[in-house]
C-alpha cells in the first residue's frame, strides 16, 4: 500500500491542477488549481479498532475476506468516518468485522505508520459474549490464547504490535498505552 | 468550522461526480464517479501539537496572527502532514509556530472533535530554553503560570481541556494520558 494517487483534476470546478508551492507561504506543494484557486490539501489518514477479548485473556481475531491480505487473521479496524470519534469508529469496526458485543476500554496503542500516511489506534475491548457474528469482510472470527495466535499469519504489522505489548501487559497485570513508530 | 466542502469533480478524471452508495456494499453515501467509477472517500483529520512547558511549570503559548481566532492564545498545533508521524508533526509545528527549543515528552492528550472531523493529539515537551523564535503565524510567544493564562481568551477548546489537565495533573505529580470527547 501506497500513498494515493496524486490529485489530477479540481474537485471544486474539474479543472487540471498543477502540483506547486501556494501562494501563502506553505512550504509544501500541493494540487493547485489555476482555475478557481483551491488548494488540496492531503493528510494521513487513521485506522481505528479494538483488541476484543475475554477476561481470561482470549483475544478474538478476524480471518480477512477482503484485500489486502486476504485469509490472513487481524483485529477489528477499519478507516475512521466523519462522524464518529475514534472509540465510536472502534466500536462500528469490531461490530461489522466480527458481530462481537462488547464493552469498551481505555486507548491501547496508538501506531505510526508514516510509510503510508497512517495512524493506527486501538482500544481495548471486553467481549460480553462468546459468540460472534462476522460480516461479509470477514471468513471466520475466532478467539485465541497467546500461544494459539497464528503469529506468522497476522495480516498487518500494526495489528502484531499492538497483540505483542497485549499479552506481555496481561502477564504483568499493568496495562499501559503505547505510542510505536513503524517504519 | 464546518466539514469540507462537498466533492464536486473526480480528482482522477475531472468528470462531475454524484453522492451515492458506492456498489461494493459500502453502508455509506459517497462521492463517486460516473465516468471512471473513483469513489471518493473523506475522513476525519489529525491535528498534532504540543504542551511546551518549563521544569518549573511555566506553559509557552503562541497569540494567532491567522484565522481562525487571530489574536487569540494557542499551543503550538496544525494539520499532521502526509510524511511525518504524529510527534514529528507536533514538533514541527512547536518548531514553525514558536521557535522554541524542545526535548519531545510522551503523548498527553487526545481530544475527538467529532462535529468538525478532526481528532487532536497533544504531547508532552520540555523547553530547553525561555527563548523563542515565533514564525508568521504567530504574533508572541509568551511564557504563563496556570494563573496567567488567558483562560478568556484560549483559542480553541482541546487547547483549553488540554491546559486544564495538564495543571491538574503537575499537582498531583502523576501526568497522565488523557482521552476527550468535544461535542
Amino acid at each position: 500500500m501506497t500513498y494515493r494517487n496524486p490529485i489530477q483534476y479540481c474537485r471544486a470546478c474539474g479543472a487540471s491542477v498543477a502540483y506547486r508551492l501556494p501562494d501563502d507561504g506553505d512550504t509544501r506543494q500541493r494540487a493547485v488549481c489555476p482555475a478557481c484557486g483551491t488548494v488540496h490539501y492531503e493528510n494521513p489518514l487513521n485506522v481505528v479498532g479494538t483488541v476484543p477479548a475475554l477476561p481470561d485473556g482470549r483475544v478474538l481475531l478476524c480471518k480477512r475476506n477482503i484485500e489486502p491480505r486476504r485469509g490472513k487473521w487481524t483485529l477489528p479496524a477499519g478507516f475512521m468516518e466523519l462522524d464518529e470519534t475514534t472509540s465510536e469508529g472502534a466500536a462500528r469496526e469490531t461490530d461489522e468485522e466480527a458481530g462481537a458485543q462488547i464493552e469498551m476500554g481505555p486507548l491501547f496503542s496508538l501506531l505510526n505508520v508514516r510509510g503510508v500516511g497512517q495512524v493506527h489506534l486501538f482500544y481495548r475491548a471486553t467481549l460480553l459474549s462468546d459468540r460472534f457474528n462476522p460480516g461479509t469482510e470477514t471468513i471466520e472470527a475466532r478467539l485465541f490464547t497467546e500461544e494459539e495466535v497464528p503469529w506468522d499469519e497476522i495480516a498487518f504489522r500494526t495489528v502484531r504490535e499492538t497483540l505483542v505489548r497485549y499479552f506481555a501487559d496481561r502477564k504483568t497485570g499493568a496495562m499501559g498505552m503505547h505510542c510505536i513508530d513503524i517504519e
